[in-house]
């Protein structure tokens, strides 16, 4: 009882877990398979390897249910982690719910998101392997900026491809990853082939996370083996890290002596949600599932709630692997709205086969409504969100209404994966009323399945 | 021995202090009389009552040793208290030193600094005295957001005037405290007598911490009761507050099995500084002073190694209360440096008595070498900090190479007083090479003595 009372719950450094948990151990939706996006043929080991090292390829393809944390990674995890799990006290207040909040706060990473806990593993491997250079892309920055941080600390030099939009209008992210000595491009950039041909069109041309993926892939693959590529969502050895924020949280819960009956995250490649969803529902599996997984998702960027479930390429050009997902479409422009680490056409493939088999629900939601929870949230519990992790705040204030109106105890749980201090333009705009909440894209789902990919299964 | 290998040293809720402490109590320099700046007399409590509720008027001359932390307030330093002590064991490795180098990371609080520690209180006593609406000044901002965060939180409205220089370079501050409902004014302001006399002067008037003061200080004067003005540094009161950094290292530093030989801090008013360095004083004075003590100043405003020791005012219009501190002279305008928190003209009484008796030390550094430490820092770290911590840094990281070259085992504590998420444009100017040092004022020096307030001492 004594521990109900406290709003943070705090755990030790030996807490850190030893482990990352792979959900395709326990997923009773098999691993779909993975495609050359020139042959269209199944994807060797060879053709991975020019873009990752081994072990993290092994790690995309195991089927083990616990991968040992290396010693050298803890390291660096206690920096920042094991992250606050805390109680939303004041928010319930505010809101006059019978619900219990909590949330996960991975905004106490240096780097200011979950994001740097794929980044240090990622950067780790390669170091072991021989890399001495790696190239990565990066939409709101938080991605780019963790990886920064990460190949600083193993001595890896590292090229970054950065949303131009993003590059002209938050310049702090970029400084940050300089601070942590990468190189910084706008994509388009006129580094690449892909690059180029986006700025003979348009000179100004404001990119695409698609696009930036294609071009920070090119330079990695017209290097000869010298520079190796770094995504910072979507595959399954970033699902697997994320998991760490799971584990702690599990831990955590425990401590509160609560239990979630729903878990919130938002979604845009999908690993904030699925690394704290995936040991909970791990948990669940062993004796019949009763929490529910929500993944929200901006209507203006719908994968899950308004995309398709086929195989598709993960970036613009059609150089990266074909992944099966649920995605609108790899010419997939979205409307220019603030949450830019959810403007991705695609979703990670263990998270759609799991919405697709109906173990996820997935909920849209419109940009003006988040920024008023990201505001009331501020406002109660002193932390300033991501616009990303706001999209989570909303739907658990929706959440606690409708346990409030239905009177009822609903203990919710959220992960808050970044904070906002260098959104704060966004904020701006919302307080000045000059937010908008982006279009629904019609027009570009039309016709969706004829544009998609045909892929060569074996046999 | 366990301890030690810890990087991150965590206290549990429970741990939150209690009861701050009054330096006052055991400092061998007894307080210094406070005068009126119209009529150069002793001040009266109901000229204070003017500006400030009884209870924090009380705290400013109490001599009791620990003052209680009223329920409410741990309430909500439990949204980021206790914060982490962290061994930088990365920065002690690339130093390739004897010294252990522990820092207290006051950057956790939602707000990105120290200042919230006494904005909820005052905000506190302020609200249960039946205040319904402050005003205060802000230079860099971090006091500002501070306040801003806790007057909301306590439901008092907050009127902040914010140095035009930051208004304009440091926008995403001004948003911050917005989102927190303050409304926010460029100062020098059309809004009082004082900032319309600078804005006749020069409509584009670049302003400066002093001016903003006497902005705040007059709106609250002029309401008659209905608004109270709020000060982030300086006085006792706020000292007071701020020592609940050092007593949680107290309990920290004996989780690591240490104790440090030199604690260090940068200063611009002193309270981050004394916050963590005054509970280890007090145990060192009940055996004989052994710990060095050193506050960091800026060379461009260099008010303990280049000021006088003599009664000022606190503003630039010399409307707020005189008091015997080090000053660079009210009427002081330091070189434009990117640790804006730092450029004030004068110093913490108590923390002056203490310089002026020989119990601290203080060092003077420049611009250039605190952006390079913040940089070695941060890639070693991970974490950005705060221009004005940065000062911090420069001096430990100085502290631990004497400790190599004279191979002495040397243990190190500073104050990490704060983030720098919002101070990237500083980052970006150093990064290419675009930042100077800053003047020492010599000819702003010239005379100091003579232009001083007389005040009349009793009897």
């Amino acid at each position: 009882m004594k521990n109900q009372e406290q709003t943070r719950y705090h755990l030790s450094e030996s807490d850190i877990p030893r482990f990352w948990y792979n959900m395709n151990a326990d997923s009773p939706v098999p691993p779909t398979p993975v495609f050359n996006p020139i042959t269209k043929e199944l994807i060797t080991k060879e053709a991975l390897e020019v873009l990752f090292p081994l072990a993290l390829i092994e790690q995309e393809t195991t089927m083990e249910r616990y991968v040992p944390i290396p010693e050298e990674v803890r390291e660096i995890y206690k920096l920042y982690r094991p992250t606050s799990l805390i109680r939303a006290r004041r928010l319930e207040k505010a809101l006059n719910t019978p619900a219990h909040i909590y949330f996960k706060y991975e905004g106490e990473s240096p780097a200011g998101s979950h994001k740097l806990n794929t980044a240090i593993p990622q950067a780790f491997f390669n170091k072991i392997s021989g890399t001495h250079a790696m190239t990565t892309e990066t939409g709101a920055g938080q991605w780019g900026s963790a990886l920064a941080m990460a190949c600083q600390m193993f001595g890896i030099d590292l090229e970054v491809f950065m949303v131009n939009a993003s590059f002209l209008g938050k310049p702090y992210r970029r400084v940050i990853m300089e601070t942590f000595g990468a190189q910084v491009f706008a994509s388009p950039s006129p580094q690449t082939k892909t690059g180029r041909s986006y700025l003979e069109k348009r000179p100004d041309h404001s990119g695409s996370l698609g696009i930036a993926i294609s071009e920070a892939v090119e330079v990695a693959v017209e290097s000869g083996g010298q520079k190796k590529y770094g995504l910072g969502s979507v595959l399954n050895h970033v699902m697997l890290h994320q998991t760490i924020i799971g584990e702690e949280a599990l831990k955590q819960m425990d401590l509160a002596g609560e239990y979630p009956d729903v878990i919130i995250g938002c979604v845009g490649g999908g690993s904030n949600f699925s690394g704290l969803a995936f040991p909970f529902l791990r948990e669940d599996l062993k004796g019949g599932q009763r929490i529910r997984l929500l993944a929200v998702e901006p209507t203006a960027t719908p994968s899950l709630t308004r995309g398709i479930y086929d195989f598709d390429y993960g970036d613009s050009a059609g150089i990266v692997p074909i992944l099966k997902m649920y995605t609108l479409g790899s010419d997939f422009i979205p409307d220019p709205i603030h949450a830019g680490g959810l403007r991705y056409h695609g979703m990670a493939p263990i998270l759609s086969g799991l919405y697709n088999a109906g173990l996820v629900e997935a909920v849209a939601v419109e940009q003006r409504a988040v920024f008023e929870a990201a505001v009331q949230f501020a406002r109660a519990e002193g932390i300033v969100p991501a616009p990303e992790s706001a999209h989570a705040i909303r739907a658990a204030i929706d959440e606690a209404i409708d346990a409030r109106e239905k009177d009822e105890k609903r203990v919710i749980l959220f992960n808050l994966s970044g904070h906002g201090f260098l959104d704060l333009s966004a904020y701006d705009q919302y307080l000045h009323n000059e937010i908008t909440n982006g279009k629904v894209p019609e027009a570009q789902l039309e016709g969706l399945a004829e544009r998609l990919p045909k892929v060569n299964f074996p046999g």
